[in-house]
């Protein structure tokens, strides 16, 4: 089975979650699988290993899953993508629109160094929102956003349309 | 240079954070240093290579960080325990009082089995509240926790006073 296949077999669906009408895809199976889980590090490192990366960014707290020991296997840092009032020393944030209400992120202004080459990961693609947010935060660092990554996207909500204008090398390993 | 001291040099401290008077242990330089994260993850295993651990649990979300990596190279599954709200399918949950208010974190029901021995790791042992909770909640599902293990301590806020009633196999890395 390819690693597409074990995910999609891993990854759950709950009815009715955070509210009634959504189908939420579940990826905890997936951390419950250990030998799932290296595998599907070692083929993101496929993936990005010739992309010279300079860091992994990933967004709270789902993004921490596989961004850090991505980053761990490239040999690259790793960026903490945090909601407000998380991340201690000195910061630039950006605030955002949900779809009731906004949200705030924040990045450490020394994580992402003048022209860096940075990958964006998260666990899923939804409306592109947050994804938008980091890149919006990379480039207001003076870095370059090489890449978005997801486990998951969900294609329905269009969520490429938002983040392509920062870079069209969009991957995930599974679609919906 | 030993672990614990490539871990004293990295990390930061931050002086009136969260509130005036309290200084913050910043680890997010260590997420910045592959290197060092790699060596974390590989002292980790040593330690608990041999303690026949049937999985970890990590405390959202920096409990994360190095909670997955470690089940991924011990070969085991990772338990993800979460603030309200954020874990989609059956759960249980716990209440504790923090210094103001209190939380609630939650694990999956399915994600901890009969008898399992579980370790529970998180960045930063402080009082102890979290972890204390955490134990709760293996214990609640019929596992057994054989151990804590955490970044950082701060010895002066007595957590390990606490949690030693769940497992008196608590180690960390780096103490103040």
């Amino acid at each position: 089975m390819s690693v597409e296949q074990k995910l999609r077999k891993s990854i759950r669906d709950v009815v009715d979650f955070p509210k009634k009408g959504i189908v939420f895809k579940d990826i905890t199976p997936i951390m419950m699988d250990p030998e799932l889980s290296n595998e599907v590090v070692d083929h993101l490192f496929e993936i990005y290993k010739d992309q010279n990366l300079d860091a992994v960014a990933g967004i709270e707290s789902r993004g921490f899953l596989f961004g850090y020991p991505l980053a761990m296997k490239l040999g690259i840092p790793f960026v903490l993508i945090r909601k407000k009032g998380k991340l201690p020393y000195d910061k630039i944030s950006h605030d955002y629109d949900l779809e009731y209400g906004s949200a705030t992120i924040e990045m450490h202004t020394d994580a992402v160094g003048h022209k860096h080459r940075v990958l964006i990961h998260d666990d899923l693609l939804a409306t592109g929102g947050s994804a938008e947010a980091a890149a919006i935060l990379i480039e207001k660092s003076g870095g370059e956003v090489v890449g978005f990554n997801f486990l998951v996207s969900l294609d329905f909500l269009n969520g490429e349309e938002k983040i392509k204008l920062f870079s069209n090398n969009i991957t995930n390993l599974v679609t919906y």
